[in-house]
């Protein structure tokens, strides 16, 4: 079954807005066998009736995001009725529900609200339990709009959150009758770190293009190379131990797992735990080790030391080592790391200390100059160790930020490993 | 002139990856008075040729993105120039630029680099000074693949790190050629917090629809509607009226600026400093703020205390607060904050402690619950006040996260504007 899905918003088109439903759907969707061929994003109105009759002319789903809404350019429902040549009526039911979110939020309802009652004849109501629009499903017979094919239209709403649970509940049951039982193909993501693109096809593209039934795909990011296998399970194996033979420890993680849920994972596993001390990341190191569900059993204690008075305070920095070193030093980052271990009692500890940027560089520490550190308490005895790097990561600030947190999760899961 | 966007890239389509280089290129066209009309992703391979000849026969300029790599898939290149009748040959200086690049690095270079140095006759080579792949514009006289019109190509680089820095040098100066220069329409966002997407309609939208020339859009984000006015300046101070009005102090930011922004900047104005203490968020709260240059004259020290024991220790929450009350309350929020604003001798300090989830929920504080404080030091008084609000966000951990960061945020610039 061929998939393609239309996202409305000009929003989106405008740039203010990032696409987050095309990566829900495919993920939903590749669960089941199935693939998006083709993604179109067109602004709020009009645009979508083109859109709809070049995707149900070529493919037996479709989805569309957005245009559900109450406002004056929502036109996603009327335009799919009319197309297909159903008449809208209004549903008392769907008014119920919208009606009771309503006096659930204690929100006055206003005249433009009853629009998402509306339902097209003969559509399936898929209830939404986080919004006012529901989502429809749409069966539609063979017609020469649909190419002669039957085909399946969606009408989900614009906000994801609304979208994601309607999919997981609603629409991935409708799915699971329509797609044939069967084996299904796999895919494995592995993240390589710190080596190039063409570096990785060179170690690893031949003999990876020579297995069977493999799809094979590379994904430069920042600092990082992703390689992306799919195929049945006896191919992903071979894959699997040609990519380990050839990349060993610089595959941070194997299994599509983002770095931050490998490193709470070890550090749960092997009942360890962490403090982070951040200067140039800011608190956002924490914050992406938190994001991990089950965090809080690693995670002691955060300190964002960007000020020189909380290096000292928080974390029994010397006054002289600053002053003779700098506070983007190898010494200051040892000292940041070493007093969060003791502080916080912990067995690990990741500091970071750089210049992030715009200002601050110098000629023996430009821009972008990082120390990431990395104390640990010794088994069995009271002695700490520490050890630092230095890198240099030209980047915007966001993106500086990022390698730094990944690169300081890296080094931990490179000890925790060895 | 009609833009639009082909973005290629499996790992779109698979969900592996977000598209950002749709907003990147939105925004920089804007500031043009350009707009993208549509926007498509195709997998890698085959399939950008028919997108191409599609977006080519409809518009005057078009941008493919990904596809310039060393890889096999990578297919972007030879495809355009087959399309438009180009042979390729290959360029010593773009070489020499890519072998350059490899010695930086400190990488070795393998032979498949370099059809990146393959340029199809006559196109405009486009320097990519972070990455290996140069960027290519042609343009392309009329003919029936262009509908007869003049067409513009541009193909990009996949990774966002060597596509925005080479839009913003090398692509922008040639489109700045091709638009004829005249009064430009602006674009205003207002983020506007705690109002319904149909009641925001409700309140502005009959006065902003009466305003000629004014385009108006409305998006709905978790906890927030941004409002999107776009047209010329006159017409803009004219909804701006009204929507201040209308909405006055809902009004997170007027000028598409995000809060933290807003934030750091208002503090920096008055000269006045930010301590941050967090539970449940984790140092998100605290990364949030410093990924706005020139937040480290502002937050002066965060807390990242999960365990109890760090809330005691650094914060100096007393054991008794929280054996009575629970870690996730009211007296312990404020004692966080106030603990926070002492021990960094700040002017203010936002604290939050809440059970983001999965687990932890109980029947009188169920997943979601969250209690964020706010507290200040008196001008010329040694007296310290707090005030703390609760909340219930029903949402997957990384939203809740989300939600009480805008929240937090918000409240401390509303006490910073009244």
């Amino acid at each position: 079954m061929r998939v393609e899905v239309i996202n409305t918003g000009t929003e989106l088109l405008l740039g203010s807005v990032v696409n987050t439903h095309l990566g829900t759907l495919a993920q939903a969707l590749f669960s089941l066998g199935l693939r998006i061929e083709r993604q179109v994003t067109v602004p709020d109105g009009e645009s979508i009736r083109e859109a709809l009759i070049e995707s149900l002319g070529r493919s037996e789903v479709v989805f569309v995001t957005g245009g559900l809404g109450p406002t004056t350019d929502d036109l996603t429902r009327d335009i799919a009725a009319e197309l297909l040549g159903r008449s809208l009526h209004f549903h008392p039911e769907v008014m119920a529900g919208i009606e009771a979110l309503f006096a659930a939020r204690g929100l006055p309802m206003t005249d433009r609200v009853s629009r998402q009652a509306q339902v097209p004849e003969g559509a399936r109501i898929l209830p939404n339990h986080h919004g006012t629009a529901p989502g429809l499903y749409l069966e539609c017979p063979p017609s020469p709009l649909t190419g002669g094919r039957v085909a399946h239209l969606f009408l989900l709403p614009g906000p994801p959150r609304e979208l994601k649970p309607m999919l997981a509940d609603a629409v991935m049951p409708i799915l699971r009758e329509l797609v044939p039982v069967g084996p299904r193909n796999e895919c494995r993501l592995y993240h390589v770190l710190g080596v190039g693109e063409s570096n990785v096809e060179a170690l690893v593209g031949e003999a990876l293009c020579a297995i069977p039934e493999l799809e094979l795909g590379y994904c430069a990011r920042p600092g990082e190379v992703d390689i992306r296998c799919i195929g049945p399970k006896a191919a992903l194996e071979t894959a699997e131990a040609i990519i380990l033979k050839a990349l060993g420890d610089r595959i941070a993680a194997r299994d599509g797992r983002p770095l931050p849920a490998v490193v709470v994972e070890t550090l749960t596993q092997r009942g360890e735990t962490l403090a982070i001390a951040e200067s140039c990341t800011g608190g956002s190191l924490a914050g992406e080790v938190t994001n991990v569900p089950g965090a809080s059993a690693v995670l002691r204690a955060g300190y964002v030391t960007y000020a020189n008075e909380a290096k000292m305070r928080d974390l029994g920095v010397d006054a002289a080592l600053i002053e003779t070193h700098g506070a983007v030093s190898e010494p200051v980052a040892a000292a940041m790391a070493l007093g969060a271990l003791r502080r916080a009692g912990t067995d690990w500890a990741l500091a970071t200390t750089g210049i992030a940027g715009p200002g601050g560089g110098s000629e023996a520490k430009p821009v972008g100059t990082v120390f990431i550190a990395l104390a640990r308490k010794q088994k069995d005895s009271p002695e700490l160790s520490v050890c630092v790097e230095r890198h240099l990561f030209r980047r915007d600030r966001i993106s500086f930020k990022r390698l730094v947190i990944q690169t300081a999760l890296d080094r931990l899961r490179r000890s925790l490993e060895s």
